[in-house]
């Protein structure tokens, strides 16, 4: 198995880029000795950091695939797509599209990464919209939230389809036996819901490949009582980007009022282990990053201020992805599961 | 002025909503005079609980309104409304149509007080459809956030209507000068956005009354920089959801990880001043209800769980509603800022 790294993108490429694809390379070749990885970015740049961490790039577990160019956040990524063939993206998802590797793993720019995919590792036969489908850490276990971006303008086969990406992953990749699918909606009753999630909650009750347990009201969506929830790419987002903000919001607070009185702050120092395990468990970093389900191949995208850990992470998240068989496990599904039009 | 308080509906009624109308009489009688307060539900059970707080209904500021039957959450809220005029919500809702009160607080069932209030009390003349916008402690002051669950399936004059409304009112009920609005989307660039999000945008850009600051991400609800923040009612209803849901699951984990060990217990004891400092900054109950704004009078929706003191709040809200002439205020927008079709 091969996955490549692209060393480009994020905010702290590259090192952290490469650091972490070393420190994961240690950790799955130990388990798995055909396990490889394959560096995309500038070669000198490359060769500079893996000597500073006494690495050679000429193992057979370890390659670079020299890609000088770079594409950036802000440009438009159909065009940059186009553009830049010798990108560390694009030249990173060719060798997925053409078979030399088996997954790729980014923290660049999310639209240049889901178009490029789309565009270069192409749909699996059958799937309507790939999706993006980051991972949360709940009370229980995580949850797999899928729409979260790549398509804001859902339709009710869509979240159909993305209900049984989900599950396959959760299954394939995570070891989930049957895992429980909800669908985001503004009240549990099943006639709740916008035009979207009431169709969509017909179609997923219908769907007989998934365990299909009903409205996941938005107060439960950290609960734990779910494996897979499924909405609009719109909505993901959101429910995404306030999760973090939350998070950070709700840290500042706290810090704000232990800070405020010398004995609560001798009381914060004495339970500094305590805040340590919670931010940890708040770590998004700790989940690795988030599968880009329905293409053709293992698709990662890694969050912007990944650190080398959380590339790891998400090396690793892609290496179960492949080992997995989750995208054989999607295809089957949508043969499975197709729906007469 | 006159607040009639619904005493059913809510997990602590009806003793919560009594004794907190009975707090805010006292709270605001002191300043405003003229101020009365009406409570609806059945008078015997009202003059129990009166006669143990020691207050008299005989007085001039506080009298009852006897309204024997009962909406239920789970009842049809149209057919509710129709089916049970001589509930205490539809009696309430009645005495503000026919100008006998200036305002309604009730903790029951949302579904039926936005109908009710819709049938009722009445849209203000140019109003498309009233929203519910409820208040979010942030880093630094409050946001409303409209629509939060009225119109799951929004237009985008809609999301322009609820701008213009939640202006009014932070302006009029809050004080803020020049409110800051937001529109929210799944990125800060103007292109961004779902088809709704893009065609409000353009609206919101090009209505002078109000100072639009442009797309707002998720993890900016709580930053402190925006005074009103737009968005369909199916987003809203997410967004306010998982706000609570998220609340509640971290304060469980940090509690978890505090709890797990001798020193971090003792390191959590010596700080339990700033834990319930922290705890005050989260809770709901101190910002009182939600206003449900574009109806020919105030409406201020209590959250279900609220004590006495929330009560209390979303009464003093109400009071500031009227005081502030909301309605008014909207009305004026609403011919300010009409849009020729």
């Amino acid at each position: 198995m091969k996955i490549v790294v692209d060393i480009y993108g994020g905010d702290n490429s590259p090192n952290a880029m490469i650091d972490g694809a070393v420190e994961a390379l240690a950790q799955i070749g130990g388990v798995a000795p055909d396990f490889g990885i394959v560096l995309a970015g500038d070669e000198q740049m490359i060769a500079v950091r893996l000597d500073e961490l006494g690495c050679s790039a000429a193992s057979a577990n370890l390659s670079v695939l020299h890609a000088p160019n770079i594409i950036d956040c802000d440009e438009s990524p159909t065009a940059a797509i186009k553009r830049k063939p010798d990108s560390s993206l694009v030249k990173a998802l060719r060798m997925v599209s053409e078979g030399e590797a088996d997954a790729v793993v980014s923290a660049g720019s999310t639209g240049a990464l889901l178009t490029g995919a789309t565009f270069i590792v192409k749909r699996i036969k059958g799937v309507l919209r790939p999706a993006l489908a980051p991972i949360l850490p709940t009370l229980k276990g995580p949850v797999l939230l899928i729409d979260c971006g790549a398509n804001v303008d859902s339709k009710p086969e869509y979240l159909r389809q993305f209900a049984l990406m989900g599950s396959a992953y959760m299954q394939k990749a995570c070891g989930i036996n049957a895992p429980r699918v909800g669908l985001i909606n503004n009240g549990a009753e099943a006639a709740k819901g916008n035009e979207l999630t009431k169709s969509a909650h017909a179609l997923l009750a219908a769907t007989d490949e998934i365990v299909f347990t009903g409205n996941c009201e938005a107060r439960d969506i950290l609960s734990g009582d779910y494996d897979v929830l499924v909405c609009d790419g719109f909505v993901g987002n959101v429910i995404l980007k306030h999760t973090e903000g939350m998070a950070h919001a709700l840290t500042s607070m706290l810090k704000h009022e232990l800070m405020s009185g010398f004995t609560s702050k001798l009381g914060a120092a004495l339970s500094r282990n305590a805040f340590a395990r919670f931010k940890m468990r708040l770590d998004y970093n700790e989940y690795g990053g988030a599968p880009f389900l329905g293409v053709n191949g293992g698709v990662v995208k890694a969050h912007g201020s990944s650190d080398a850990k959380a590339i790891a992470s998400a090396v690793r998240q892609a290496y179960h992805y492949v080992e997995g068989g989750v995208t054989d496990a999607i295809a089957h599904a949508m043969i499975q599961s197709s729906v007469e039009d």
